[in-house]
């Protein structure tokens, strides 16, 4: 691989954030056509629906004969099946591209492979791998649910500097600085689902919606409500969207009437008489989410710390005290030593605003 | 002033910088001699007793001809009293040193500016202030002594990411790494003293002294213990170094024996039962204390964040979650509205190992 490979490479990876907030649940990719050197065409995935990368730059081509003899550079290997769109693949090798590079395979188990064979067997050069590292960064939600058949699942927190995220008598508003919550719509904005407790929308009545001046997929709402205690007059359910409702246990009557408010109702096996979180979100990698925003209190976090289900701690800590009568982070049964402590690992630190953002990860043994 | 003045004054607060961790309680200074653009001798304050900086530098010349016209490069005002090496105003003016550069003036309100008066009636050029913000920076605790009869405090706290110092049952270590350990005796040995509560030592029976591999001025170990309950066999009384008990309450006979144990005991004024905290760091600031370190629990901890007496809080956070029933950082009333907050602002952050070191500053209004 050349320089100026890695280069067109680059920009087929910038161009699939093009797809950013809007190609889910499909993953986002970029393709760009390149012959003696130059650019001819660039394409991207927009949304579900619409044309994939390699089509798209296909679509822009001045003249189709263009592309004769030229080489396709993708962010994601090309499909193999037949969607809405027709195979990529077929369509790369029908335009007389001679040379393909895909940054990574197809992380589905199933197909992983096999466009890139389809391609090499028409007698199109093929090679993958190049800025594989960025290109599996751009997808890490598409490409844990293909692999694992769970979605990608960051949970963020705001806290006092003393991990307090509210007065004992609940006041919380606000904790974190304007910044900081600007900054907690855009990960909303690129999750496929932002999930919570029945706690939090007892206490709060959030929208839980991704409130920015750009085009957005919004979010699925998700709430965990063991007991389908969800209000019908719940402000979510006004709002444009869908909200999802996860029970352990029947109510046919309530899940009825929650089902003329709007709600989608599911139910899954318990766990200690609570929705099981496992079960839970498998549920939803099932419904093609890709990516999960955590915006929960002290139970489900406390809950969550002991399962293996979160990829990404986000915690908000802004420049105040709060004291020891405040409320903490994470509830869970009382540890008696030390080495029993929830090992972390750090992964960056920034300032938004006054606020400082510590990003995690789950240390595992 | 020339780029060249600004190297030479850059040289002479370096050289200042060899007396950080063994001036105390005199201010750190470093002094260099300059002619025809060479350096003709460089000279810092080491140690209480020994030379200051300026009769340092004039001592090591080759020749004390050399000086006749030269520069007296310092990173503060000479001196103009006699102390025990006599006034480095005259030593220089004797010296035949033509300009003096000063960083900054002796903060003490009493002499600030007599030395360089003096100099100035004497025929020297004197000019002040270059690389002014450097210099304070290096004597911070001395400069706020001399202005405020106060020495300058930072209080060191070690959690878990979710704000805990230790378990229910009071298992604490270790929270914080080996790496973040060390960064603490760094920071204890540039400190004139180390307070802390007498819970503290009655839990932890720590040494409170600094383990560093350089020559050190040992800081003192103060401990605040309203009714003198300092155990006659508390580690801390067996170390080389002074360790002073500041209480509210007489009582003659355990004072006695305190003294008798090597301690030195003072009784400062009360406020609602216990020792009246203004009084006892102002009687610190008496006894020539520049610099306090705290390493305090949640109690001291919080009744310092109700007065204005610390400087910087440092916390270290390590990446591990101890949950909600382990105990927190601040003990003081609670608070019913969130505009009641104790107000912070951030200096820095920074990775020391596995662990961050948050600086923060209060914010007055």
């Amino acid at each position: 691989m050349s320089a100026a490979d890695a280069g067109f490479m680059a920009r087929a990876l910038q161009l699939a954030r093009n797809g950013f907030y809007t190609a889910d649940p499909n993953p986002r990719v970029g393709c760009v056509l390149v012959k003696d050197g130059q650019i001819l065409a660039e394409g991207w995935h927009a949304q579900a629906g619409q044309a994939h990368a390699e089509v798209d730059a296909l679509a822009k081509l001045a003249d189709p004969a263009l592309a004769r003899g030229a080489t396709a550079y993708v962010s994601l290997e090309p499909c193999s099946h037949h969607g809405r769109t027709g195979p990529c693949c077929e369509a790369l090798v029908a335009a007389g591209i001679r040379r393909v590079v895909a940054a990574m395979q197809d992380p589905n188990p199933l197909v992983a492979g096999n466009g890139l064979r389809k391609m090499r067997d028409a007698g199109v050069e093929v090679s993958c791998g190049l800025l594989r590292a960025d290109a599996e960064q751009l997808n890490r939600g598409f490409i844990k649910r293909m692999l694992s058949g769970l979605p990608f699942v960051r949970s963020k927190l705001a806290m006092s500097l003393d991990g307090r995220t509210a007065l004992a008598n609940g006041a919380s508003q606000w904790i974190s600085s304007e910044q900081a919550r600007q900054d907690v719509q855009k990960f909303r904005a690129e999750s496929s689902a932002i999930v919570t407790g029945i706690d939090t929308v007892l206490a709060d009545d959030p929208s839980l919606n991704a409130r920015v001046d750009f085009a957005v997929k919004q979010p699925v709402r998700v709430v965990l409500d063991s007991h389908l205690r969800m209000p019908l007059n719940a402000g979510m359910l006004q709002l444009p969207g869908e909200t999802w409702v996860i029970a352990c246990h029947e109510d046919h009557a309530k899940q009825m009437r929650l089902r003329d408010a709007g709600c989608k109702v599911w139910t899954v096996d318990s766990r200690m008489g609570r929705v099981d979180l496992n079960a839970a979100f498998k549920l939803l990698a099932r419904q093609q989410i890709n990516t999960v925003w955590v915006e929960a209190g002290a139970s489900l976090n406390g809950a969550l710390l002991q399962t293996e289900l979160v990829d990404e701690w986000l915690l908000y800590v802004a420049p105040c005290i709060l004291g020891d009568s405040a409320r903490g982070l994470f509830r869970f049964p009382e540890l008696h030593r030390m080495e029993d402590k929830v090992k972390l690992e750090l992964l960056d630190s920034r300032q938004i605003g006054p606020d400082l953002r510590l990003r995690y990860r789950p240390r595992r043994a």
